[in-house]
């Protein structure tokens, strides 16, 4: 993997023909920017999208399924400090007034205009829309190509910190930025993704390469279960580089940029003391390495014994024989950071041997029946997540 | 519903023809009483048992699986202090002997003896077996037509109360006793439930009232999301009263008990502060509303937003979202409590209006597609429930 940036890096101004801005309009009651815009200065204006798995989905979310139809996208406006989610009809309109106003300040089409939210649902009144709309044209007035970390910064909800990737490949260059920490699930999470691209793609091209690594990536990380309302990952293209890439190769390193973002937004969850990965190996369909992966990955007693650094292999086999997956519960293997307290369904190395304390936690569990694998990347359940998700409106 | 009594009742040893005891093995670290035996006298031996969901099942689930094929059932054996799931073919010969050592002593076949378990998996070893073998006598021993409570108290794991139920009607009752208090999830908990009755009933009428029964009480009783590998609800039939009940009166009864005990673990879930009872009403179906009622029991940011008084209704549609129910987001209402905190996906009465320090707490969800309905029952997600769970093998 040849990603070489961490948080705070250019990340969507890394690829030539963006332009980032990210300014405080208000919305956090802590005075941090919680607008950003990121623009497609082109030559090519290709867009592709993917959108939380929710069937309640935010305003913000309709707005775009409907703008990303064409393929194409000259600007996408996120604001943190609010969802916009279950809003009514004057939260659709406050969606498309926001992609009316870049729009006309951009001098392009609003329909090539996405629009995304996170924050609390159920916020989005009269005052929230005029400090969007407000946001939105200052932010505008700053775009600039060093815009990047100003942008990465405006979209931060609970994130500790703001989270970049970047990767330069023979001449054409892959940017991104994310947020979130809370309500991580596949399908997506309350996550919110900008990646850029200075490569030549179609919009045919840039759909199937941000699905294919999606699904590998962000679909795959489960912190809490919970899957939100406003989740979306946009890919935009600019071409600027005038290099189509090989197609392999940009699939390839789209994956190493997400991957990258994904376990970042992993070690950041809100509360978590163990970033989790939950590895499946010898499954039969690499469906059923997921299914046993996430069905571990949501148990909360297991996760709970990961939390009090407890190697309790009981309950990732009780959690695996709650899937439809293919396996014998009397021949799986189960390894904590290398050590092997399970075998063929029983116990093996004492539980003393497993070292826990580190924040990074590995399980294996060999299920022995064929030859597909994944990784679920996922967190410990903690006092802090408990009390972090029992204050978050007040 | 005429449930006459509370914990500490007589439970099981309500109805004529059945004598129960409990004792001290040492399976417990604390010295309390930790096998429970209940014998049926008759003049019927009829029983019936549904199990865990769970593919990954414990051995006297495995054991108690071949014994109730034919329907009569004599006596069943049941240990807390070690869960003998996951410990091999050693486990199952320790379940094989348990149920001949009560066989051989009261006189029966060993395959119409029931065995249950429950405790930490893994635990199964010499010990063990010597324990429980020892136990089995000496609890046979001192069997009574009083040892309900004795039984009741024997099966407790972190139950902080005994649990039993009965029901008194013309010329025939039923008698219940319980246990589980951690993993409580359909399919069905980590939950042990004996249940006993004089009145006369087929092996065919006991096996379809207790699925009826348990489909609407226990199978709906989802504390944490985590199912069990060792559940087992078994109903013993002595026919003592000599009466044939009316199959709607006997079912109804069997629901008041079942519901009664159901409530009776959901109140004392390891770690909860908040019972929460989750209706679905208007559903298409009754399926589509125990799905969502179920997503709605098992997100955590709901539950964590619960046990921090926070009527976050956001949350309950993000959960609602989830599922394939028939609903349109945008026509839901919900109530927490008796206050309207959303209508039609928006916002109605203000949250400041919701009370939610009572530990009772009712969430309503009105679909608007249809006449079916269904109540969950679950808990809020506490700091005292990661404790105990994270603290759980030590």
């Amino acid at each position: 993997m040849s990603v070489v940036e961490g948080g705070g890096g250019p990340g969507v101004t890394t690829p030539r023909g963006f332009e980032a801005a990210g300014v405080a309009a208000g919305l956090k009651s802590t005075g941090r920017a919680d607008i950003a815009v990121v623009v497609n200065r082109g030559p090519l204006k290709v867009g592709a999208a993917v959108f939380t798995g929710n069937r309640a989905k935010a305003n913000p979310i309709l707005w775009s399924q409907q703008a990303i139809e064409d393929g194409v996208v000259e600007a996408i406006v996120l604001n943190s400090g609010g969802a916009n989610c279950f809003t009514g009809a004057f939260g659709f309109q406050t969606t498309h007034h926001t992609a009316e106003k870049a729009a006309e300040l951009l001098g392009v089409s609003s329909g090539d205009v996405l629009v995304c939210s996170t924050g609390l649902i159920g916020t989005g009144d009269e005052v929230f829309r005029a400090k969007v709309l407000d946001g939105t044209e200052r932010a505008i007035a700053q775009l600039s190509d060093q815009g990047g970390p100003a942008a990465a910064e405006a979209i931060m909800t609970t994130d500790s910190v703001a989270k970049t990737s970047a990767c330069h490949r023979d001449g054409w260059q892959i940017g991104a930025m994310a947020k979130g920490a809370g309500m991580l699930a596949p399908g997506l999470a309350t996550m919110l993704v900008v990646i850029t691209t200075d490569a030549v793609l179609t919009a045919q091209q840039a759909d199937a390469h941000l699905r294919a690594a999606t699904r590998v990536s962000f679909d795959r990380l489960d912190s809490d279960g919970c899957m939100s309302t406003n989740d979306q990952v946009t890919l935009m293209v600019s071409g600027a580089s005038g290099v189509a890439p090989d197609a392999d190769a940009f699939r390839s390193a789209l994956i190493d940029v997400c991957t990258d973002l994904a376990v970042k937004l992993q070690a950041d969850a809100e509360g978590a003391s163990h970033s989790i990965d939950v590895q499946v190996i010898r499954a039969d369909t690499e469906d059923d390495a997921v299914e046993v992966g996430r069905a571990v990955a949501r148990n909360n007693l297991f996760k709970a014994a990961i939390f009090g650094n407890d190697p309790n292999w009981g309950r990732v086999l009780a959690a695996i024989g709650t899937t439809s997956a293919r396996f014998d519960p009397y021949a799986v293997d189960v390894e904590m950071n290398g050590v092997r307290v399970c075998s063929d369904g029983g116990p093996d190395r004492p539980r003393e041997e497993v070292d826990l304390s580190p924040a990074q936690t590995h399980v294996l569990i060999d299920l022995k029946v064929g030859e597909a694998s994944a990784i679920i990347y996922t967190n410990d359940l903690t006092h802090d997540y408990v009390h972090e998700n029992s204050a978050y409106a007040s």
